[in-house]
């Protein structure tokens, strides 16, 4: 099966490729980047010499309707004005960047401060998180593929307020991530000599994730939930750890906890629990599309810490986008996926 | 004014020499490792080559006598016994290691699995957090020097939780602590390969520190205070990042909070409280004895977020060690000390 | 196609695992540990949680006659001793240490310290440096698998050392090695807060690859050829980079330089010549099995320059090695290898 | 002694005013930067807040000229024009920049792409060497400070090439470098999640310090030297450690070139010749003045190894710059310069 790329120079694009070329039913036929059209590929990322050494393409829906799936891995305010285009072509979308994923236009413009999608594509797409809402997925046309950070916190919280355990006013989420979360844009906070060696709080209150994770938390749970989100910059290039404390209701211990996980996660094979005493570190999913989960009860408060990790461009961007489009064409989701963590 | 050093060849020791050596009123007579006494301290630390040739010298009680203070920054279980041999001496203690630190000698051996310091001594013993006891450090003849983690969380919630507008059973600490707070001693935990590229949460409950910060919250408050303490290792040398969450039991504004912090602080020349907007990064206090505090009142949560950074090895360990030094002997509480943070 | 680790928890060892799991002839039937035998897998590695549990084997020469090939990734000195037993049992053997790596039995013991192999054994070994002697590794029993620093000079520099275009007297190379070079071994080297923020060269005029380097190039030049060789470690996980420089006996250009590389290694996969103004960096082969190699000559000095990089762990040694084995096996050798760098 | 400071919010500038602070004698007045003159310098820099709180300044020679010394840390091309109005003005000029280094100002224009100074300004400059030419920047008005590598380079080359021991056509310098080298100019070559976990060369055959480097060693040879440089980028912020081989003519021993280097450096209190089998890494210097040289002398290639290392921002820019206006003043030239490296 053909897919086309937009968005061809950033960080997403090329972990897609990376992922797509050791998928056994998947071929890029044409990424597409308007800054760089005509630009061999291999002269933007010198590491993709002898492996993909064509130009980049121009936006063209015409030419991307060979394929039957597209992934649009594009700064905010774009895929919106683009997937419509692609879907007349009879394209479905897979868009990694945040314009389909909040149902409420109002609240995508208050955290986005971009114009959101019309009404009626907003209506036709589906969060694809993967491991939640696969039967929904099945048959989308445009996968709201999830953010990095929502995608590790909310696969740590779901199991637990799905039940009657916790008390949900009570969650708290402190989240790190490595420098490729930041994208390939130049900034002051991701030039090396002031991010090397320091760890930085940013975006407090204000993160555009928050209202993603509200979203499907409160989905889940079944009333609204408001949760703190705090994101820290960790002198790494690839990883997130979120670390998530919430106040439990009843004398739970840490087995039963971690039964309850397994339990709840038992059929979908990227998510791996760890045992007592146990937590995982970013390192140990890094390039691959696991979310490991470790848990601890603390009887002293009786709160529960989450500690829940994945490769922000794999499981948190490109890889669970292959998952994803796995599932909509009823493969295994592991199909092209099963890659061992580079560890160390 | 002669002192001396024992604990010779740990980071602790090595950074109370760089530092001494900028203090107009100080000497390092003596630095004293039992395992590599006799070595000449530059081949243990090539760095000091041309500034500190001496060999190490054994702990010898008489030959040390010709000191007024004495620093020890040794590993635990070691101080408890060398403390008492040097006050008969009369000889005053500054003890960076965590064994005069807890007032209960039970909470010591449950939570250090040592053998706790004689009750006599321990009484003896004064918290030497220095922006809070200054009045009882002054005339001290032993100072249990604040642990790293402590000291940012303290002086962190203090101001807070000396009011009445926070629910003290709300605390959260998330702490990030770069890797010299795991000291010089070889451990898988500690080997390049397997922490840089990495975060890794440790010690879920079970970190020494827990006690200590709760023995001083609780004092500060008036009643017993539970908290829950995670630490985190960040790939970078130095550097400890606290984030703490608060519930707030009144609306305030982050504005209200910040000017309550600063009036708090007014005559503590090392803690800079940073204006709305703001918060710190550990490089930002890199090599330096300040402590920088960020504040941010969540109005959707009435939660409130304190970031608090400083330098693991300075504010955490050998700075305020001699800041607590100059206390005791009548002397601005700055000097030797105001180094401009080493940024980037 | 069953095949057998020995070494199972050191760094080359796990990246055997993580390759061969994408092999798509090959399975791997049993991990030797001597000393954490019994132990399962994940417990040493979480990373490998439901991918690999069995527990680790004690080294057992039956047992392990069930494969064809069996993989040595062991320290020093051991595999001297294990190899003439497995060969007994009909194994061929492929050794990532450096004990069949050189002919003579005497430079092995100066460099390596320590018992070489009995001579009738090393005269079996064949030094697997894949581009060059494929023709001999299809019929060899003992593959002595190179050294990382010697893949990347080796291949660098023989090229243009077959030519009579340069001075073999004047070679001089700088190599820079990520920390997993040193093993996961424990040691003040690699303790993370003293090779951080650092560089550190190291065993001036005594790293134990300069005689196998001398030995290569000696055997492709038909002379004995002597190197200057200078290693150093640089504050990352895995890469190595050499650069070296040679001085030219005729004025040939950049481009013509090229030309001749390209020409050289024109059936060979793995290894890619950057053109003109372009020169590889290690970041740019991380996780693959490439080895990149950019030429500039500077006509101000008549001299070549050389930058070759790979990743230490799989061109210099785990990829190389399943080169091998494909090469043995008749296979096509990138068979499971065509991994693109992990960029960033 | 008043001082100003012009292109106040590079890595230069700020080292600068770290440095001054523990000057007994010095006292910064105007912080100058025209593309920022207004703002509070603690909003450019939080690192400095409470310690430099005033506004940046415009550039202007009259309310400068209450200064007797300026320091210049601008980009090329900037202080060949502001050098003459200050000097005009009576103030002297220590220049950062690359503007007054090289005496021809063709290979000024050829290396830099600036137009160079006038030849009257050229002529008065002193190349600020400190160690070398202390004599002459006495009673010098323009020092011209040296860059970071050409003082890592020549103070390890000098001692041996100003006796009749070494082939001076043989001399080949590879150098590598922290990221702080490259600036806080935005560029893809800076940003983090580029140069994290890699090792780059770059520049080669075309970095401007070359022709610096090979004008003060011919200067010291007495006939033009050409050389080989490479420079590296190392995923570190501070820190160069140039490695560099040169041929011997003669055969003598390491013991004997440490000799020669310990006499040769005999006076000056920056330079730490390491023992026998002991080089040096750059974290043993960083945040000091020194320049630490290791040597070893290869007696199979009868190749002396040079290993030399400073903190680029201090022995290669504001740490040396204050030497010099030490010097200039008749100052001992430790004065405010004697700080411990950090380590680690």
């Amino acid at each position: 099966m053909k897919v086309g790329i937009i968005g061809g120079t950033g960080y997403g694009s090329i972990e897609l490729i990376r992922l797509i070329q050791k998928h056994p039913h998947l071929e890029v036929s044409s990424v597409v980047s308007n800054s760089q059209a005509g630009t061999p590929f291999n002269e933007v990322y010198p590491h993709l010499s002898g492996i993909v050494d064509q130009p980049l393409d121009k936006f063209d829906p015409e030419s991307l309707s060979e394929n039957e799936i597209v992934f649009l891995a594009t700064p905010s305010g774009v895929s919106s004005r683009q997937v419509p285009t692609l879907l007349e072509k009879g394209i479905k979308c897979i868009d990694l960047s945040g314009d389909f994923r909040l149902r409420s236009p109002g609240e995508y413009e208050y955290w986005y401060k971009h114009t959101p999608p019309e009404m009626d594509y907003l209506k036709q797409a589906t969060y694809g998180l993967s491991e939640i809402y696969a039967g929904k997925i099945k048959t989308a046309s445009i996968i709201a593929n999830p953010g990095c950070y929502p995608t590790a916190t909310t696969l740590g919280l779901i199991p637990i307020i799905k039940t009657n355990l916790a008390d949900i006013n009570s969650i708290i989420i402190d989240a790190k991530s490595g420098l490729t979360g930041a994208g390939r844009g130049l900034s002051l906070t991701s030039h090396y000599a002031e991010i090397n060696e320091n760890v930085r709080a940013y975006k407090l209150g204000a993160h555009q994730h928050i209202p993603e994770i509200e979203q499907v938390l409160s989905d889940e749970y079944g009333e609204q939930i408001t949760i703190s989100f705090t994101t820290h910059l960790i002198p790494m290039s690839r990883g997130i750890m979120c670390s998530m404390y919430i106040n439990l209701l009843e004398d739970i211990s840490t087995e039963d906890v971690i039964q309850l996980y397994k339990q709840f996660y038992e059929h979908n094979p990227f998510i791996r629990i760890r045992p007592t005493g146990n937590v995982p570190s970013t390192k140990e999913v890094l390039g691959s599309n696991y979310c490991d989960i470790g848990l601890h009860v603390d009887p002293r408060t009786r709160r529960l810490t989450i500690i829940s990790v994945i490769d922000n461009l794999v499981k948190g961007a490109a890889g669970q986008a292959i998952q994803n489009l796995n599932i909509m064409n009823g493969w295994d989701e592991r199909t092209g996926l099963e890659f061992i963590p580079m560890f160390p």
